[in-house]
């Protein structure tokens, strides 16, 4: 594939982001649509994200299962709301070969059905709680307008399933997790979101209650990044999960869900990314640094530096590009990859006893000197190119909320790429109205200590947020 | 649920082997025929056999992707002998919720089609070559007989695809790509697999030789544990993959695909537990040590030295059980599961400044005192314990394999539940034959150094081993 210019920002932003995950090779487009094939670059950020992830659920006692690919049919239809949200884009398999099955199975869209099963066969009494699992797996829910990673028909996730003896224990563990999505996406993603939870309209489908971050992005749009539900005893009572309690009645227990998918890595490219291309925060990069040769046919001391260099900085992410491809071609390929350091090293920078180091979110060239690059050197470059990361993205968040005093100004406010902030009272009628009017839908609400006068009518102690989003 | 008795081996493998799996909470079933909740215990294993080949595959420079679950229809028939092989046991999607699809999409039963179609998209040199790549997926393939781990509808594996400039270099790589598996299956699985190559009619659909390790299990059947072939151009020619070669030529370039999948868990079964339950190599268990306390309420110290033995015993992955259980209930519990080493601790024992060690595959309590079970007498029990399972599984297999002198002996070797080694020369027709009649099929030939005379005509420096397979 020959490299071609991005496309600006500026210019047409679907264009930017397409050039982006292609030129970058996090994926390629694979036959059905929306689907994506994930490449080497692509699939080692997933898995960053895994690690981060993994770390904080573990320390919340969870334990990692796989549960099938595909369930019944009429398994979906056990939650009246649950199949109203989700049986339109299950895809539906009918046929084995050229045999027709007497019972179709759908491919998970989520699995609440599935652990519901689980849970009825595995769980009797209140000792055995809490049972707390995740998975990650890929799940499918059909999509006429697809975009990689912002809106894909088939993605991967991690689908976090509880149960608990309260509703007590239940609605914490539930707030538990949005607090663990807020941290991985501000320490790791370096995402400034903002945590709040849905009304009524946006839970989903099956929710008592759905807590979220919202990313808001360079152009303005909200991307929902991360929800937990406090699902209550709806599915318990679907899937007739019941449990002895310690008086010796059976009862129906509380469960929560949580799930964060690769839709990060679209908030990851809208947040941090320039017109070279990808801009990674260091914790996930697959590499944090690039060693790269020049005139290395010329000069064997350059190959010879780049190892002790690379032996320098330690057990850092790193990798030596010593192809002989043209050092313009070989630095555009790590910045378009988003690789937080670059190193390059040449004849002429070891006679000075130098190297010339990029950081990819600067444009300028420092030169350094050769025993000067160590573990610890990388290491604080690296912990401010991250500060400047999430700075900069904050930045740009805070620009981008605008505090409203009616509601007339949320149209113009997301036609300018913006979105609208303003204390807010449950309103689903007008809420549907504002959608279908502006495109902006309340991407969260945020409870505040004080109460103050809504946009709609009396005092409220909570904030909406309004955008449009991906 | 209740745990119940497991059915002796001696009595109904199949029961036994069922009991097993539930009682050790490996699986559960699910609704769909053929597929299983992978619950914690079963989980954790499969994360530590990942581990064992992603270091392996690593070291050979593969690089990890994700590839979508579902493809066109149309895309199989792309290769004759493929689609052929695969057709009549791929699950079909026909629609997305009531919307019949334009063209139907399967979910993959092995994805070569799918590497193919990406191949064209992202190669035109031998300059890129060459490519390594693995996925670690599940895959369905429509089964009427299911076990689980052994026949699945659904299971989960790795799928490695690579692509190389010449057809030297891709035999050869498909060569040690089964070697690496011989090496996992020994080290770390303790499974004393035979490797061979498949007779023409036993190999991958559209492989022009398939590399096997088997394994004879402990009721003399065998079972295929990972394959790995050599392609040739075949994808290449069907997808149409073509790179400009050195002398600026466009040619098709040479594959190789290799996999091993969650029936690794159906030969761990069959060849190390027996009538109390799993019992699991050190290096895959998820706990190698469980620290059970008795009469923890009666007694204070005895839950702080559990705690300090488990310090004592460093990084050993294990586990503290504290429950009340009665200890007869809870050794039951880790013994079933197969954890290699059991610490009980109760007062009397401390009275004395003891604890007393069970080593899975032993019946016998051993006395240690406090002070000395550290970190170095656990690594020396667990590699001493290894040590005897891996001799006591080649005991089992050399027995299982019986030689022989002529065709008819066959039937009767495989009825008494043990396996038929001969030299052979490869002959389709008496191969099918032979399956027809006794239900054995040749597993693998193996090349040996010497000629010798074969049970079906001239001589041959191949032996066969023929078996009953799962």
């Amino acid at each position: 594939m020959k490299k071609t210019r991005i496309t600006p920002f500026e210019e047409n932003v679907a264009n930017w982001y397409s050039d982006i995950v292609q030129q970058s090779e996090l994926i390629s487009y694979a036959p059905v649509k929306g689907t994506m094939f994930f490449r080497p670059h692509g699939y080692e950020i997933w898995k960053n994200i895994q690690k981060a992830f993994n770390k904080e659920f573990e320390k919340k006692g969870v334990e990692e299962v796989y549960f099938p690919m595909v369930f019944p049919e009429k398994f979906l239809q056990m939650e009246k709301d649950h199949v109203e949200g989700f049986a339109p884009e299950v895809l539906t398999i009918t046929r084995v070969g050229e045999k027709e099955l007497n019972e179709p199975f759908v491919i998970r869209p989520t699995s609440e059905v599935l652990f519901g099963k689980y849970f009825q066969d595995t769980l009797n009494s209140y000792k055995q709680l809490p049972v707390k699992l995740n998975q990650w797996v890929s799940v499918m829910r059909w999509e006429n307008n697809t975009r990689p990673f912002l809106r894909n028909s088939e993605f991967l996730w991690q689908e976090g399933h509880t149960v608990h003896a309260t509703s007590k224990e239940a609605k914490k563990f539930s707030r538990d997790m949005i607090k663990v999505y807020e941290k991985i996406a501000n320490k790791v993603l370096l995402l400034p979101v903002i945590k709040g939870e849905k009304t009524k309209s946006e839970r989903f489908a099956g929710a008592k209650q759905t807590y979220t971050i919202e990313t808001i992005l360079k152009d303005g749009q909200a991307l929902q990044s991360g929800t937990s539900h406090y699902l209550e005893q709806t599915f318990a009572k679907a899937f007739d999960v019941k449990v002895l309690s310690e008086n010796n009645e059976m009862y129906y227990p509380y469960q929560t869900s949580w799930g964060v998918s690769t839709r990060l890595i679209g908030a990851l490219i809208l947040t941090h990314s320039d017109n070279n291309g990808l801009v990674l925060p260091s914790k996930i990069a697959p590499q944090q640094v690039a060693i790269l040769t020049l005139f290395a046919d010329k000069d064997p001391r350059v190959v010879e530096t780049a190892k002790q260099i690379s032996k320098q900085i330690g057990n850092t992410r790193k990798v030596i590009d010593e192809s002989d491809k043209g050092i313009g071609y070989k630095s555009q390929e790590w910045e378009v990859k988003g690789i937080p350091i670059r190193i390059e090293i040449g004849p002429r920078d070891i006679e000075e006893g130098k190297v010339t180091i990029v950081v990819r979110n600067k444009q300028e060239k420092i030169k350094v000197n050769i025993e000067d690059v160590n573990k610890k050197y990388i290491a604080d470059l690296l912990k401010k190119y991250d500060e400047e990361l999430y700075a900069s993205a904050t930045r740009n968040r805070d620009e981008k909320l605008v505090e409203i005093t009616s509601v007339e100004e949320i149209g113009q406010i997301v036609s300018n790429g913006k979105a609208a902030v303003a204390y807010w009272r449950e309103d689903a009628k007008l809420e549907a109205e504002i959608k279908e009017k502006t495109g902006a839908t309340i991407r969260c609400l945020i409870p505040s200590k004080e109460q103050d006068e809504t946009i709609n009518g009396s005092k409220s102690k909570k904030k909406a947020i309004f955008a449009r989003a991906y």
